[in-house]
C-alpha cells in the first residue's frame, strides 16, 4: 500500500519519467511503484520487463531532460506538478484507483481540498440550461461545495461563472496552458487566478478527442457527486456520470422535457437511478454526511505485485500463454481473467503488467484489459 | 363474497336507492349487502342501524318514485344505468375496492372492457405538454389502449382529443348530462358519440370542488396506470396519481424542466417513483402482460360483517363506547382501531357502520375512518 508523503525532487523526477514512459498508465504506474518500491527502480527494471512481454524492439523510457524541461515550462507558465500522496493532491481523486499519478496545478491549492461536486452538461446548451446551471453553482457554492467542471461550452461555462465567487476548478482535458475553446481565454485566466486548474496531460499538449474521456474521470473523481443538466444521449456527460458511478460517487440529473433532445441523456440517467435535482437542496440533502473532506488513500488497496516466476522460465511461459488465449479486442474483467486462467493474481497481474509495457494490452475503466 | 352477475330491474331499483340513501357510501354500500343479502333487505334495517349508531332523527331513504324518476331522465338523456358485477361495468373499475356500486354511462359499452391507460395533468398546461398529451395519447390508442381522462381544460382536454380515433372514455365530476366546462360541450358530445362517458354522481348534480377528488379515483380506477403529464404541487392530478398507488396501479410522469412550475409535481412523482415516461413504448414496456383485461372481481374479498350483539345489547354498547373513544376527527387506519379495541373484526366494523349511517363518522381514501 502506497503511503501518502512528500516526494523529494529526485523522486518526483522519476515519477513524472515513470508516468510519461511508453504504454505506463496509472494502473501500471502503481503496480510497477508496489513491485520496484519506488519509481527510479521501476525504470530500471521496465525495458526487460517489456521485453518479457514479448516486445520485440526496445521501451523507450522518458528522458530525465524531458523532464526537466516539463518542470521548468510548468514552472514559467505559473503551475505546479503535485503527486498522488503529496498534500496538495485534489483530496477526493485520491480515492480513485486510476488518480493520475502527477497533475498540473495552476491557482488555489486549498480550494483542491475541499469538498466538491462536478456540475456538467452540453455543450450546445439551451439559455435555460445555462441559466440553471449558473443558479444552481451559485448556491452550491453557497453551500460550501467546490463547483469542478470541464470549461466547455454551454453548462460547464455558465457552472463556472456562477461559481466564481465560491470557489471553482476547471479540469484541462489538453495541458495546464491549453487555452479550449479559445472563446474561454478569459475565464481560463479568472479561474486560475480565482480557482484552480488541472490538467493531467504534460504542458504544451492540445487537447485531441482521445484526452476528453480521460480528463472525464478527474472531473468525476475530484468530486463527491456529478449533476449533468441537459445531456444528450451518447455524450461526454454520461461518461462522466458512469465514472462517477464507478468511482462510487453520486450521480444528480436535471429533468427536462422529452420533447428537447438536450434533456434525453439526463431523463435516462434519471430512470436508471440518479437523483432527480430541481434544486441545490436536493444535492446538499443527498450528499449529507459527505461534506467533510475525504481522508486521503485509496479506495482498494494496490494490487501486491510478486516477483514473477515462482516455478522457473518454462512455468511462467506456460501461464502466459494461458492468460494470452484468453484474451482478445474485447474487454474482459481482470477478476474472470484470474479465475479462468487458475493462476495466482500476483502472477497474473505481472504477466498482464508485462504486456501493457510491450504495449499488447490495453486497459480499460472498470479494471478490464482487452488485446491490442 | 359479492358475485358478478346482472341486476333485475326491481333489484336494480333497490341498489339504486340504497346508494342514494343518506350516509351511504361505496364501502358501506358493500357492507350492507354483505350484512342483509340483498339491498331491498338492507333498506328496510337502515333505519334502525342508523338509530344503534347513535342517530336522533329518523334517517331518510330515498324514495323509489325519485329513483325511477332517475331512471327516466337516463333514459332520456341516452344514458344507462350499470351496477358493479354487470357484464357492461368498467372491468378494471370493478377490481377497485370502493367501486361505485352504480354508474351512469353513456357511449360504446365495449370500450370500458378493454384495458385503459389514464392521462391528466394540469390544466393551465403549456402548448407543448399540450401537444406532448395529445400525441402520447395518439400513440397508446395506436398501441391498443383506452385513453381515460376528465374533459379538463389543458391537459385532459388534449388527451381525449388525441385518443378520439382509437378511443377515449371521459369520466365527469358531475352527472352524466353535465357539460363542464362549458367550452368542452362539443367534446363532450364527441366522446358520447365515439367513445364513452361516465359519472358516479346523479343525472343533473352540477359538479362541486368536493366531487373532483372522487371523480378522479374513477379515473385511476378504471385504467392500468395513470400518465401524469405537467402537474404543479398539490394539484388534482397528484391526487389521481395517489389513488392510482392504492388501488394497485402504475403511476407514469413526464419529467420537466424544474423552472416550470407546471413540472413540479410530475418531477416529485418521479422522485418517490413513477417512471419516468418520455415514450409510448415507456408505457406499454412497463405495463407489459397486464395489457389483457383483468378479471371480474374484487381486489379484497368484501368485509364478512356479522351480526352484531354476540353477548347482549349491554355488551354491544360497551363495545361502541371504545371504538368512539378512540376515534376522532383524525384519520385513523380501521385495522388498526381493530387492534387497539381488541374486538372481533365483526362487531367493530358493524359499529363503524353504524356510527357513519348515524352521520357521525367519515371515511376516507386508505381504509381509514374519522369522527365527524
Amino acid at each position: 500500500m502506497l503511503a501518502p508523503r512528500p516526494l523529494n525532487p529526485a523522486e518526483k523526477l522519476d515519477w513524472l519519467r515513470l508516468i510519461r514512459s511508453e504504454n505506463v498508465g496509472p494502473v501500471t504506474f502503481y503496480q510497477l511503484l508496489a513491485r520496484y518500491g519506488s519509481a527510479g527502480a521501476a525504470l530500471e527494471a521496465l525495458p526487460e520487463v517489456a521485453r518479457r512481454g514479448g516486445r520485440d524492439r526496445a521501451l523507450t523510457l522518458f528522458p530525465k531532460a524531458a523532464a526537466e524541461r516539463e518542470l521548468m515550462a510548468l514552472d514559467r507558465a505559473g503551475a505546479r506538478l503535485v503527486a498522488w500522496g503529496e498534500p496538495g493532491y485534489p483530496a477526493a481523486l485520491a480515492a480513485v484507483d486510476d488518480a493520475p499519478p502527477l497533475l498540473s496545478i495552476r491557482g488555489d491549492a486549498e480550494i483542491l481540498q475541499r469538498p466538491a461536486i462536478a456540475v456538467v452538461g452540453a455543450r450546445n446548451a439551451s439559455a435555460n440550461g445555462r441559466r440553471f446551471a449558473r443558479d444552481m453553482a451559485l448556491q452550491l457554492g453557497q453551500r460550501g461545495l467546490v463547483v469542478v467542471s470541464g470549461l466547455a461550452r454551454g453548462i460547464d461555462t455558465a457552472a463556472h461563472e456562477g461559481a466564481m465567487p465560491t470557489g471553482t476548478v476547471a479540469v484541462l482535458a489538453g495541458g495546464i496552458d491549453s487555452v479550449y475553446p479559445e472563446e474561454n481565454r478569459e475565464l481560463h485566466e479568472a479561474i486560475a487566478e480565482r480557482g484552480a486548474l488541472v490538467a493531467e496531460m504534460p504542458i504544451g499538449t492540445v487537447p485531441q478527442a482521445r484526452h476528453f474521456p480521460r480528463r472525464n474521470r478527474i472531473i468525476s473523481g475530484c468530486a463527491l457527486g456529478v449533476l449533468v443538466v441537459e445531456a444528450a444521449l451518447r455524450s461526454g456527460s454520461l461518461i462522466t456520470a458512469r465514472f462517477a458511478l464507478e468511482q462510487g460517487r453520486e450521480v444528480f440529473a436535471v429533468p427536462g422535457s422529452p420533447l428537447d433532445p438536450r434533456c434525453r441523456g439526463t431523463n435516462d440517467l434519471i430512470r436508471r437511478g440518479a437523483a432527480l435535482t430541481e434544486t441545490a437542496e436536493d444535492v446538499v440533502a443527498q450528499l449529507g454526511g459527505q461534506l467533510a473532506p475525504l481522508p486521503a488513500g485509496r479506495r482498494t488497496p494496490l494490487p501486491e505485485a510478486a516477483e514473477p516466476a515462482p516455478g522457473g522460465d518454462s512455468e511462467v511461459a506456460a501461464a502466459r500463454r494461458r492468460v494470452l488465449e484468453r484474451l482478445s479486442p474485447t474487454p474482459v474483467p481482470v477478476d474472470e481473467l484470474i479465475r479462468e486462467c487458475q493462476l495466482t493474481p500476483a502472477l497474473t497481474l505481472n504477466i498482464l503488467l508485462e504486456l501493457e509495457l510491450a504495449g499488447r494490452l490495453e486497459r480499460q475503466a472498470g479494471n478490464l484489459v482487452a488485446l491490442l
